[in-house]
């Protein structure tokens, strides 16, 4: 799997598609997709030469951007799925947003090769989805990282 | 304290001020600047308008890499304090990089108001340093966080 081709972003409702990680209507942001691949999620994305933490090596906040943003996506396919749907129906997606964040750097991350975040569906609890993330970059597993992610709260839509 | 003058980023080895988060060098990046406050770190930031999470709200991802810069600039600057060296005696600053980052979202960011990140320290061990983050955004607390960074290895040197 080289692209995500069903993206759970390409139907968020278009208010809540602006994400700076994201959203497929923000131009200057990083325009993330997350799609199923077979019980895991999968999110591709090619830092830019400007993210880098030295030359080299890939910025540690960019891949936190992109686990965040992996494990809201992968959340809302989750409860996409429960719903009976999959984002190929091209029925409006749930938005999740993120609760809480944690990522473990294990080896620096070399630029110029693409990122796959790979993630797992740890647990549902009420409104809250839990999510483990991968990052590799080709074969090697560089960071670790999970997500949980809560339902939009009305909090966001006023 | 509405900026901070004395930014140990000012003072990272010209090789290693390249950071898309904090790198002094680099014009696409975020141009973090942490300094001291007292013995709190600060480091003060206001987010630009395509950094949103929906409109009218941060992007989540971007308080992570403010989390994640403030977490490694606070190492720098406790060691830096350590070896009895202050930024503004313009001396060459450690480096440190990221081991790994948690942060919580305590409620929805609003845009358009500078965010302040506030370290402490909380541990030394060996060649780790552990800061918590407090962020605010004017006096709400917003984010809270807690990065553990390491002195940079040879790895990200050669």
């Amino acid at each position: 799997m080289d692209q995500v081709t069903h993206a759970i972003q390409d139907y968020y409702p278009e208010d809540f598609a602006h994400c700076f990680g994201c959203g497929r209507m923000n131009e200057q942001g990083h325009q993330f997709r997350t799609g199923w691949d077979g019980d895991k999620t999968v999110t591709i994305y090619s830092p830019k030469e400007k993210h880098k933490a030295i030359p080299g090596f890939v910025y540690g906040g960019l891949i936190a951007s992109l686990v965040d943003c992996h494990g809201t996506g992968s959340a809302a396919l989750v409860k996409h799925r429960d719903n009976g749907l999959e984002p190929e129906d091209a029925e409006d997606a749930p938005r999740f947003v993120t609760g809480s964040l944690a990522v473990k750097y294990l080896k620096p991350t070399p630029q110029g090769v693409p990122l796959r975040a790979v993630g797992t569906h740890e647990k549902t609890e009420g409104k809250k989805i839990t999510i483990k993330v991968d990052v590799y970059a080709e074969d090697a597993l560089v960071v670790t990282g999970e997500v949980t992610a809560v339902e939009m709260p009305d909090t966001f839509k006023k």
